[in-house]
C-alpha cells in the first residue's frame, strides 16, 4: 500500500547497500575503531567546519538522547525540554531511567503568539524568553537547593511538530546557555530535512557553532540505523566509550554505522536525499490542497498535518498509510503525512489519483 | 592482514545482504511490527519446538544482557553469574547501571577439579553444586534480609572461555532454579558455535526446554548486528517493548533485525555457518600444533587459546591478527585465535604458510 | 525571635522526650524489631480500624515518598502527581533518582474553578475528573507503549497549599484508581493538621479505607523525626525491609521511631497536639486581620498565606520569622505563617504586640 | 536479659538526652542550618585539626556509604572494597542501587599471611599491595575501557571483623590513591572504638590527614542515630546538600544530629565513652577465658569472636544475648560478643556469674 506513514518505513539508501557489499569481508577492528568510522568522522568534521570535533556513532534516537544527556549531567541535575519534546513524552521515561528529571517548559503558548510572523514555525519550540524566564525563576527561588538543578537544555530541530529554529533563536538560546554555563544539546533526528527546508536560515556549520553537542540523524534520513553524535569543540566527556558501553549502546561491528555515515557524507548525499523529501512534501501539500485538504499548521519540513473528518480519515486509511496525530474534536482528527529520502514523484502521483477517486 | 582476532571482524553473511537488497524499498511498519520480524519469529519457534515462545530482537549482547536481566529482577534482587561471566567483567557495569548487583560465584576452582573428565570443558562455568551451595548459604545466613536477594541466574553457553555446559549440567542448574523459583538466563552470544561443537550433547530444543529465557546470538554468528531473545514458554514480562524502549534498545527499523534472523533461520543457515567455524577451528589447532603451538586449555568451540613466549607473540603479531588474552608469567602470554562463519580454508592455509616462515 | 517559619522548627513533644529517658538503657533488638515499634504498630492499627495493616517507620518525608513510590512501580511506570505536589517540585528529583518519571497533572485550573464552593480548598489538589481525563487520554493514545505507564497516584493531604480533599473526592479518586488497577498513595506529612481541620469530613479511618498506602507524618506533628507508612490491607510489598535498606532508609536503632509513634498514639496525643495548631492558626488569622493582613487564599489547616508589600515584608522580617512563598508582582510578595503542635497562645499574643508596633 | 548483642542496642548517651531537653523548644532553621550543627562542626574541625573541613551530618551508615560514594563517582566508575566490606555484603545492594559496581579485592588471603605480626589484625582489610596489584592489573588490561573504572577506595576502620589499619598501612593506601587520583573513603561507623584501641597508632588527626573523606560514627558510639561525614580539605562535592536530598537523606530537623555531635565532641565525650567499650571488652575476654572460652581471632576493638560448640551456644543463648557470626563446622559456631559505650562493669560481673553457672 502507498505509505506516507513515517520517514523510517523503508530500508537504506541504495548507495549504502552497495558499500555494504563492497566492504563485507574486509576484516576490521571492532567497537568503532574500523577504517569506515574513521573516514566518516573526517568527512563530518569537514562538513561542519570543525576539525577538532569529537564524533561518536550510536544506533537510534532514544538511545542517543539518553546516552548524551546522562553524560552531560551531574546526578542532581535535570534537562530542560519543551513539553512536546521527544524526551518529555515519547521515550518511555528513558531519561528518568538514567536518574534525571526532564524539566518541562511549555511550548504551546508561544506557538499561538507569533505563528504568522515566523515562517519556520513556532509550535514545539522553546522560546529564548521562556528559557531565560525559567532559569531566572529557578535561581530566584529561595528553595532552589531542594529542587532539580537545570543542567542542560534539549531542543529538537526540526521539532516533533516539523518546525524549525531560526538562526537568531539558536543564537539567543546558545547565549543564554553560555551565560548559565549549561550545555545546549540539539536532537537532529530529522536534521537533513531541516537543513534543506526552503524557509531555514540555519546551516550545518551554524549548528556546530551554536550548540555544545548535537546529532545528525541517520535512521530517518537514508540510513537503516544510526545517529552521529557531534561534540563540535572536542568536548566529548571523558571515557564516553565506557559510558556508551554501560548503556548497552556500543556496537561490536561499528562498521555498520561507519559505512553508512561515510556514504551519506560523500558528495553531499545526506543533503541531496534530504532535499528530495522537502520537494516531495511541497508537492504533497499541493496535491492535498487540490483535493480540498488544507494543512492544519505550518510545517516547513517533511511532516505535514491535516485536519480531516473522521469519516474521511477512515476512507483514506483504506488506500494510503499515514499516522494518527491527535483528536481535534468529536468528529475531526489531525493526521500526519510524511515524506522521506525514499519518496518518489510516482508516489505523489499515486496519491493524487487516490484522492481523486475518494473525493470525486 | 590475515585475521583471527575475533568472530565479529567481518560484515554479514552474503545471503543477508541479498535479502537487504530485495526488501529495501518495501514500506513496513516500525518497531518490530514488520513482516520480516513476524516471519523470523515463526521460524525460530519452529526451530526450538516451542510454538508459544515469545521472541524479541535486540541489537547487541551487552544491551541484551542488561535489558533481559533488569526485566527479570525486583529492585532488591541481583543476578548470579560466574566470576568470569561477561556481565561480571566486560560490560562496563551495565547491570549495576540498572541498579542490580552481580552476585559472583567462583568458576576457577571447578575448572581445576575435573577438567579431564569433561570434554565440554569446565573453566568459566557455574557448577550446579556451587550454585546450590551459594543459595543454601544465602538463606542460611541470619542477615539475608540485609543482603541482595539472588533473583536470577546468568550463564553463557559457550562461556567466555569457549567451554560448554553438558545437558546433565543444564538440567541440574534448571532444577535448582525451579526449586528456588528464580529464572535461568542463558547468554547465547556464540550459541551456534556451541550447538555445532563436536563434543556437545545439547541441542537448541534442549536449551528452550532447560532455560527460562535465552538469546540466540547474531552479531558473532553471521549477522551484522542482532540478538534474538527467546522466552520459550510465552513468559515474556508484561510491557517488555516499553522496557526495551526505556533502555534505548528499541530499533525504529526493526526490519534490520527481522530480515537477518529470517535469513539465518531459513534452511538451517545458522547451523551450517556455525559448523564452518568449528571445522576451521579444528584445522587451526592442527596447523598450530604442527608448528609447535599446543592449546593452552581445552576449548571445544571456535575460540582457541595458546601460550606463547612474548618474543614469539611479537613476531606473530606482525603477520596475523589475534587477541591478547592474559599474561601467563613474565615471559609468556596467552593469546586467543578465533574462527567464525566467515573463516575460509584459504585462511587456514595462509596461516600454515606464515607459521612455517616464522618458525622455520 | 518569634517564629512562624514552619512546623518543624522545634524539637519533639515533651512526652516523647520523657519516654526516651525512661527507656534509654533497655537493650532492644535493632532494625525495627524492638518492643516500642511493635507496640506503636498495634496502636496505629487500632486507631485506623485495620487489624491487618502493615506498618513501617521511616525517618523523613522525601525518603518516604521515594521508598514507597519506587516499591509500588514497575520500571516502566511513573507516578501521577499534581504539578504543585512535593514529589514534583521540592524533592530534588528523588523520584527520578529511583528511575521513575513523575507524571504531572495541572492543579491550578481546578483551583480557580470552584474555590468558593469548597471550604476545604481546591488549590494543589488533583481533581477526580482531571485524573480520569489523564488516564483516558493515555490509553487512547496510539503510541502509549512508547510513553511512561501511569503506575500509581500520589496525593498530599493536606496539600502543599494547606488545602484538603473531601471524603467525596477521596472516594472518587480511589474508585478511579481501582478501575485502572493502580494504587493510591497519600502523603500525610501534615496529616494530623488535616484531620483536626474544622472543615474536613475525612477521618483517619476514612483514609485507611480510601487509599492503598499512606503515611502519618511525625516530623511536622510532634516527633523529632519519623513517618509511619501504613499499608492498610496487609498489602506491603514483599521484602519491603530489604527495599528500605537498599535505599539507605533502615534505621539501626528503630526504637527512635517506635518510641515516638507509640507516644503519639497513646491517649490520642497525635490528634490533641494537631488540634492545638489548628486553634492557634485561627487565632493567628484573626490577629493578622485585625492589623490589616487578609489571607491570600483559603487554607483550612495550619499554613496561612498573606500577600504583603515588599516594604512591609522587610519590616515584619525584623521581628518575626516566616517563609517567603512566591512573588506576587513587582511590589508584593506572598508570605507563609505556620503554626504547629508547639505554638502557644503566648506566641500569638506576642505577634499581636509586634504587629501593633509595626503598623501602629 | 543481659545483652552483648551489638553496639546499637540501647538509646543515646544521657548527656545527649539532657541536651535534647534543654534545647527542645528553641526555634531553629531546618535542614542542618541550626546553631547546634554549626557548633558541632566547629568542634569536629578543632578535634581533627582541619579548620577548612566540610562536614555534613547524615542519619545512618548504609545511607552515608551510598550518599558519599555516589557523590565521588562518575557513572562509569565503581568503588573498590574488601570482599568482607559492609558495602560489598551487608547493605542490600545500596551502592549498586545508585548505579555503581562494588569492585571486590579479596581480604582473606592477607589475613592468613601475617596475622601474628600485626597486633592490629589483618582480616577484613585491604592490603596496600593488593590495592596496587588491582589497579596495575586493571590498567594493564587491554580491554579496560569495557570494564568498570576504579573511581574510589572504601575501607572500614575498625573493619567488620574488628581489626584496624596501622598508620603505615593508611599512609600506603593514601599514597596509592593519590598516585591513581582516586579518593580514599574511610567508613568510621565504629571509629571511636578504633581510636581507643590499646594497639592502634592511628589518631583522629591522622585519619583526617590520610583520607579524602571519612565519617565519624555516632549510631554505634553513643548517639541514637547519626554519622558525621568529614571532607577534611574543604573538598565536599558541589551541591552536596541537593545530592543528599535527592537520596532522601536530608533531615528536616537537622538539630537532632547537631545536638548529638555537639555533645559528643564536648570535653572529649566521644573518646571517653569509646574507651569504656574497649576496657569492658578486655574484661569480657578475660572472663570468657576464665570459663574456658578462647577468642577465635585477634580483635583489638569492641567486637570479640568465640568458637563454641553448638550445644554450648544454645545454653548460652538462654541467659545472654549475643550474635551468630558464622558456622565453623557441623558442630561448632563462631559467635560475637560486643561491648559499647553503655556496657557497665556490672554487666561483665553478671556475665561472669552466668558463665560460672553454665559451665560449673
Amino acid at each position: 500500500m502507498l505509505s506516507f506513514e513515517n520517514d523510517y518505513n523503508t530500508g537504506a539508501h541504495p548507495q549504502i547497500l552497495a558499500r555494504f557489499l563492497e566492504t563485507n569481508l574486509v576484516p576490521q577492528t571492532g567497537y568503532g575503531n574500523d577504517e569506515y568510522c574513521t573516514s566518516a568522522k573526517e568527512k563530518i568534521r569537514a562538513a561542519i567546519g570543525k576539525p577538532e570535533a569529537d564524533i561518536f556513532f550510536l544506533v537510534g534516537g532514544t538511545q542517543t538522547n539518553a546516552v548524551v544527556i546522562s553524560s552531560l549531567l551531574m546526578p542532581y541535575q535535570g534537562v530542560i525540554a519543551a513539553d512536546t519534546g521527544h524526551v518529555s513524552v515519547h521515550e518511555a521515561g528513558a531519561i528518568e531511567h538514567t536518574g534525571h528529571k526532564v524539566l518541562v517548559i511549555p511550548s504551546s503558548s508561544n506557538a499561538a503568539a507569533d505563528a504568522t510572523a515566523n515562517p519556520a514555525g513556532t509550535a514545539g519550540k522553546i522560546a529564548p524568553a521562556a528559557l531565560r524566564a525559567y532559569l531566572e525563576a529557578y535561581y530566584a527561588d529561595g528553595n532552589y537547593e531542594h529542587m532539580v538543578f537545570p543542567g542542560a537544555v534539549y531542543i529538537s530541530h526540526p521539532t516533533e511538530l516539523g518546525t524549525l529554529y531560526t538562526k537568531a533563536e539558536l543564537t539567543a538560546l546558545h547565549e543564554i546557555c553560555r551565560e548559565y554555563k549549561i550545555p545546549l544539546f540539539l536532537d537532529g533526528a530529522r536534521l537533513g530535512y531541516g537543513l534543506m527546508s526552503k524557509v531555514t536560515d540555519v546551516t550545518l556549520a551554524d549548528i556546530a557553532e551554536l550548540t555544545d553537542v548535537f546529532y545528525i540523524g541517520g535512521t530517518k534520513v537514508g540510513a537503516i540505523c544510526g545517529e552521529a553524535v557531534v561534540f563540535p569543540n572536542g568536548n566529548m566527556p571523558a571515557h564516553f566509550l565506557t559510558h556508551v558501553k554501560q548503556n548497552g549502546a556500543l556496537l561490536a561491528k561499528g562498521r555498520l554505522l561507519g559505512i553508512q555515515f561515510d556514504t551519506l557524507f560523500t558528495d553531499d548525499l545526506y543533503l541531496a536525499i534530504s532535499k528530495n523529501a522537502i520537494d516531495r512534501a511541497a508537492e504533497l501539500v499541493e496535491v492535498m490542497a487540490k483535493h480540498g485538504f488544507a494543512t492544519h499548521s505550518d510545517s516547513p519540513t517533511n511532516q505535514q498535518f491535516f485536519a480531516v473528518s473522521n469519516d474521511m480519515m477512515v476512507r483514506l486509511a483504506e488506500r494510503v498509510a499515514f499516522s494518527f496525530w491527535e483528536n481535534l474534536d468529536a468528529d475531526h482528527t489531525v493526521i500526519r503525512f510524511v515524506t522521506s529520502w525514499a519518496t518518489t514523484k510516482e508516489n505523489i502521483e499515486e496519491l493524487d489519483q487516490i484522492l481523486a477517486e475518494i473525493t470525486g
